[in-house]
């Protein structure tokens, strides 16, 4: 999406590559929303160093970065030997998924990078390939995106107020965002909104990521404490809820999501506003039989003890909030149950949450 | 409240008045949780800053603290003229009042005092008066608060996790508290339990205030985000919620309280916990007949947009967290519907919300 700098809009993906270079090019969003620095990461172990340390963060966006990973982990093998070749890019496999070892996409990613490489004949047709499958797969997660932005747009009615949590903008994807999308595509045809951004404590994502951008975009919007989304709906002030997801049970619809996306979607049901989720289908999980199944992740209590931001004097740093002798209980997300949700916004059309499985293999399930 | 100081527990009051120095004494509450300090206010006009600027806040504290203030500006005064003294007290009470406009407390205390000095026939006498009638509305407040906690410590059943949003702590009080309260007294008939303290943004008064004060008191708890409450409540971790109030509604039963509160009232109703608000008689209002008629504060956007903390240096400091670019929508409280509250404890008792008009005479309400 747009990004402007020096007073001019650009456009950006999240995540490119420099053929040339051989490097992975990555909007560094660690320092958003103070400062925008595209970084080059040289190479692949520096690659899997910027998805552990959360350079980039957000289903496609690390699906992509480790898929242009493996390739550029490929492309610097020097020699035409197949079998050193292949276990050299096992190498760069290994170590660009221990680099997030919980998530799927990465894997997802690279496995479909493998799978291409292995019509290649030589080591250098296998390098191109790795390429131009890396290339292949961000081009269609941004194009998953906006198939999202297309089925979902006709859900937000001029002069509409929304809500989001978190951030499953294009900063979590390629481009457009699942959660986003529909609100970009709207904006594009003329269409005036207003978005209300759950700050999203506590690693407050909406106030920094999602708020930086819908800013960028000229999308109308305020941040809002996670706490004041209830007066909102009892006033009549939220027409929609749009929200993404880590996971969406194909069985089941239940959706988790970052902690506070349950809470939303009982205050929405509460006041009969609609509540959508917008996802790809490769957060789609076809195997767990129940949310409850889902392990809660338990982040550092640091998190909640403290924030993160910017002083005065223009340096990021983290201050200590809470009381010192007390500590925090600090889960990362939960699970929405299906009778909450509305309806799912995928690149196949929208669906209620308990058609998932009927229509798996629209959707890409098990047959 | 208990306080330990340099490893020693002492009992300390919010506000209490030093007659030799003619002092208001207060604990600096900005300064916590990170230092404990107790300040001496040397005249009524430095009474009226520090109600002003916040050293003290929370109904029963600050209506403590003008009473006192009152006392301490008619203490100052030297001469026999009861004229003079009459117009120097009017002066000091529009002083004092004009602290926190908005505030019932302070004015209510204040006529306390104003009515008990009428009975001194020389200008000496009612400085006395003035005093003596300032320590009983401290004593007064703080009896009040424990009598809530004798009626509500039944509900602490053993081994019970609890859950509390902002500050309604024995710091807003002259002691004990209002949904504190019975967790105190809990407490000191040796059961255990554990209480959550929602963080309560944007002005975090759950993490510094709340988490300091049970820390204080020893009781087991752990801070959360506002978002983290719903995956409590699902995985039946929470089994009583108590919170205070700004205003509660004496004809309808709708409270007012910290932005947040419905939200938690609406999650508890949907996992059938009880949700109980504590409260001082003073802040039944008996006239409003709607809480959709109470104009909803809103405060500044910098507090949604950054957060108050510590550095590693050991500065308070404010740090931006939200996108430079972005504004916020910033509502101080909302209103909690009868429907949604199990009970309201009072000094008297306790109630349903639908009862109290029923049982005003006994709550200190119209005849």
């Amino acid at each position: 999406m747009n990004v402007t700098v020096r007073g001019r809009a650009r456009h950006h993906r999240t995540v490119t590559f420099d053929a040339k270079r051989n490097a992975v090019l990555l909007i560094e969003q660690r320092l958003l929303p103070h400062r925008f620095k595209v970084v080059a990461v040289p190479d692949y172990r520096a690659t899997a160093t910027a998805i552990r340390d959360m350079v980039v963060r957000g289903a496609g966006a690390i699906g992509a970065t480790a898929a242009y990973g493996l390739a550029q982990g490929a492309r610097a093998f020097r020699g035409s030997d197949l079998r050193k070749f292949a276990r050299h890019v096992d190498a760069v496999f290994q170590t660009l998924r221990d680099a997030r070892p919980t998530a799927v996409d990465p894997v997802n990613a690279m496995n479909g990078v493998r799978r291409k490489m292995s019509e290649g004949a030589t080591v250098t047709a296998q390098q191109a390939l790795a390429l131009a499958a890396a290339e292949e797969f961000a081009n269609e997660d941004a194009a998953h995106c906006e198939e999202i932005g297309r089925h979902g747009e006709g859900l937000i009615r001029d002069g509409m107020n929304l809500l989001t949590h978190c951030n499953a903008g294009w900063l979590a994807f390629v481009d457009y965002g699942s959660a986003t999308a529909p609100m970009y595509a709207a904006q594009a045809r003329g269409r005036k909104f207003h978005v209300y951004c759950d700050e999203t404590r506590p690693r407050s994502q909406g106030a920094t990521l999602t708020a930086w951008e819908l800013a960028q975009q000229g999308v109308s919007h305020q941040v809002i404490a996670d706490n004041a989304a209830g007066l909102l709906f009892q006033r009549g002030k939220i027409g929609l809820v749009i929200v993404g997801s880590d996971r969406t049970l194909g069985r089941t619809g239940e959706v988790a999501n970052k902690i506070g996306t349950y809470t939303k979607a009982v205050l929405a049901k509460r006041h009969n506003v609609p509540f959508f989720v917008a996802i790809p289908l490769s957060t789609i999980d076809w195997n767990l039989k129940s949310g409850g199944a889902i392990p809660i992740e338990e982040r550092h209590e640091s998190e909640v003890l403290g924030a993160w931001g910017c002083t005065g004097r223009g340096r990021r740093e983290y201050v200590r909030v809470a009381n010192p002798a007390s500590g925090a209980f600090n889960p990362g997300f939960d699970v929405t149950p299906p009778e909450l949700i509305t309806g799912i916004i995928t690149p196949a059309g929208i669906f209620k949450p308990g058609e998932l499985w009927k229509k798996r293999r629209l959707l890409g399930g098990p047959g």
